[in-house]
C-alpha cells in the first residue's frame, strides 16, 4: 500500500475511537447518552439541512467537514461538559495537545487543512465556525428538550449558565438561538433549567 | 416557529433514532458493534479524506451527504446484515416504505432532494453513489480487520460472499478496491473468513 493511503486510512481507524467518547447529552428517548460520532453526525446532516439559516453566506462543504471533526481532539482530551468550569481551566491545553498529536496522523497537506479547520472552529472567527457553533449549541437543546431534560436536572443547571454558553449562538445563526431561546424559556419554566 | 423550521427540526429528531439502529460490525478494538449514526459519520469523514480516489469525478459534498442519510430508513426497516440472504428478500421493499415516511417529514424541497440523494445511492448509477458504496464496503472491512475479525467469524463468513458483495467497490474505486481486496486475502490466510 502507498504511504499517503496508509497514512489515511490509519487516521481513519485512530478516530474510530470517538464512537467511545462519551458525552452528558441523552438521546431524545433519554435512553442513554450519545457519543462524539453520533453527535458529529448529527451535526453534520443538521449542517446541510439547516445552511440557509447562517447568519453569512457560508461554503456548506467546509462547515460539514469542520463539524465532522471538531471533537476528535476529545479522543485524547475526554468530552469537557459544557458547565464543568473546573474541566474548562485545563481543557484548552489538553486539546491542544490532543490536535498536535491525532491530525499529524494524516498525510501533510490533510493534516495542515484539518487542523485548520479545527483551529478555525475553536477561534470562532469565521462564519462557517460561527454557524458550527450555532449546530454545536442548538443539537443538546434540541435533545434535552425532546428528553424532558434529563442532561439539565442531572447537573442542575441554571438559567444563566445556558444564557453565558449561548452568548454566540446567535452570532452563527439569528433564528437558530431564537429557536433555542424558545427552548430555554419552556424549560426554565418547566422547571428542568433552574431559574435562578 | 415557522413551518418549515418546525419541519426540518422535526426530522432532525426524527433521525435521532438512527443513534439505536444497531449494525453487525465491531468497532475497531472489539468492544461493542457500532450503530447507524456511528458508521454514517465515519463513511462522511471517509468521503471528505478519500475522495481523490474515486475513479470520477464527484461532488464531494453531495457525497457527504448521501452517506449521512443512506442509512436512516433502517429507523423502520432494521439493519440487514450485508450477508443474510432472508433478510435480503425483504429488504427492498421495507426500506422503500421507510423513505416513503421519513423523507416526508422535511419541507417538500428536502424531502425531494434527501429522496432523490437516497434513490440515487440505491440505483447506484452515478460516480457519487458508486463511490459512496466503495466507503459503505470498505468501512467495515477496515473495522472487522483492525478487530482481527469478529465480525466475519461470528456469522461464519466465506469469501465467495465477500467476494460477491465487493464486485460494486472498484466501481467507485479501484484504489479502495485494491486496499480491502489485501485485506480480504490476509484474512482469508489467517482463517477469519472462511476460504471456500
Amino acid at each position: 500500500m502507498d504511504d499517503r493511503l496508509k497514512k489515511q486510512m490509519e487516521f481513519i481507524l485512530e478516530v474510530d475511537k470517538a464512537k467511545l467518547i462519551g458525552r452528558q447529552t441523552y438521546l431524545s428517548d433519554g435512553s442513554r447518552k450519545e457519543n462524539d460520532a453520533e453527535h458529529s453526525w448529527h451535526l453534520a446532516l443538521m449542517a446541510v439541512l439547516l445552511s440557509e439559516y447562517a447568519n453569512e453566506k457560508i461554503d456548506v462543504l467546509k462547515t460539514v467537514t469542520m463539524v465532522l471533526i471538531h471533537d476528535i481532539v476529545e479522543i485524547d482530551a475526554g468530552d469537557t461538559y459544557a458547565y464543568d468550569e473546573k474541566g474548562h481551566e485545563t481543557k484548552k491545553a489538553r486539546e491542544i495537545a490532543a490536535a498536535d498529536r491525532i491530525f499529524q496522523i494524516l498525510p501533510a497537506d490533510q493534516a495542515k487543512y484539518m487542523r485548520s479547520l479545527w483551529d478555525e472552529f475553536e477561534e470562532n472567527a469565521t462564519a462557517e465556525a460561527r454557524f458550527a457553533h450555532a449546530l454545536d449549541n442548538s443539537q443538546p437543546v434540541l435533545l434535552n428538550d425532546a428528553a424532558d431534560g434529563p442532561g439539565w436536572k442531572e447537573h442542575e443547571v441554571r438559567a444563566a449558565q445556558v444564557y453565558k454558553r449561548n452568548e454566540i449562538t446567535g452570532l452563527g445563526s439569528e433564528k437558530l438561538w431564537e429557536f433555542v431561546d424558545a427552548l430555554f424559556q419552556k424549560n426554565i419554566k418547566k422547571g428542568n433549567i433552574i431559574d435562578e
